[in-house]
């Protein structure tokens, strides 16, 4: 028993408390599609996941762990950037998104030169902070173990903390005494304008 | 409605997660006697809280409040440096404080030039680890607006950060955009040695 939760299960947490039945939500780096499955079974079958990634490989398990999971039928799968987030969802979902998540870094067990970078990231925030729901947050998974991951980390950092905070509050959420750089959440809550 | 607690109710919420009916708890700034207040009422009729406070404007605040709420039964007050902690609390409770709540900086309405200082606040934290449950919380409530708070923020963040992750799980709990200073948490969870 715990009363801290770790950094995955408050991701988690999070989404269940801000996603609900017939909801739109994003996963912007579906990876190997944890994510991607949990959103698609809180936003239910009335509900629909959009999800981003550029590596086939994560396009694929994705794929087959929905076809699993009989929940393909709620999520629609785009091997593309997440900077193309604005142009790729429909217009009539604009201001109905209610969660995006990222899990910045590589794909685990996947080629570790290919790594989410802080212009893309940074990017798809600012189109997401536009086309949210007021309320929707945006769910951060910050891996910066890996060098590139460092620079991501702190440019990602300098921008949250700019962030008006009458437009969105930003919460970082960070175990402070873990060895091996253990990741940490930045969550952006939209603020109603 | 906000999905992102904010840093007060975040500590509450956390306290009302640990502490039950019959439990120890502790109040190491007792300041207006909020969380007094609601660890008194967290505890219930069977239960304990000692708090602390070295200004006697804040033991009578206190113990009005806890008067006038009728819970005056269930409190303990000593007008004293949380350093004595360990030395006070009876030694029957040891092993069984299930949480611990600091609000550092200075008495909210009181003198600015009383403090907390640093060198207290961590010889307190090593004495409630010491002491404590497994699984018992401490929740630091760091203000650090003032000149003070500042050096008190960094050398406790220093401490904590580098507690074993074997003996306490160190979270972090700030909000990163907001304006003038605000207040953020520490929460320490003590582990099962």
């Amino acid at each position: 028993m715990t009363t801290l939760k770790r950094v995955l299960p408050f991701a988690h947490y999070l989404l269940a408390e801000v996603v609900t039945e017939g909801d739109i939500a994003i996963d912007a780096t579906v990876g190997n599609g944890n994510d991607t499955t949990i959103l698609a079974q809180l936003v239910g079958d009335s509900g629909k996941v959009y999800g981003f990634d550029i590596q086939e490989q994560a396009i694929q398990n994705t794929k087959r762990r929905l076809e699993n999971g009989g929940l393909s039928n709620r999520v629609e799968l785009f091997q593309t950037s997440h900077a193309s987030i604005e142009q790729l969802i429909p217009n009539e979902y604009f201001g109905k998104i209610k969660a995006a998540i990222f899990n910045l870094g590589y794909l685990p067990g996947g080629d570790k030169n290919i790594v989410t970078t802080p212009s893309s990231t940074i990017d798809a925030i600012q189109q997401l902070l536009a086309i949210m729901a007021a309320g929707g947050l945006i769910i951060l998974v910050v891996y910066h173990g890996h060098p590139e991951g460092q620079l991501e980390r702190d440019q990602l950092l300098q921008y949250v903390t700019a962030l008006d905070q009458k437009k969105a509050h930003v919460l970082q959420y960070q175990f402070l005494n873990q060895i091996n750089h253990a990741p940490f959440i930045i969550a952006i809550e939209k603020q109603q304008l």
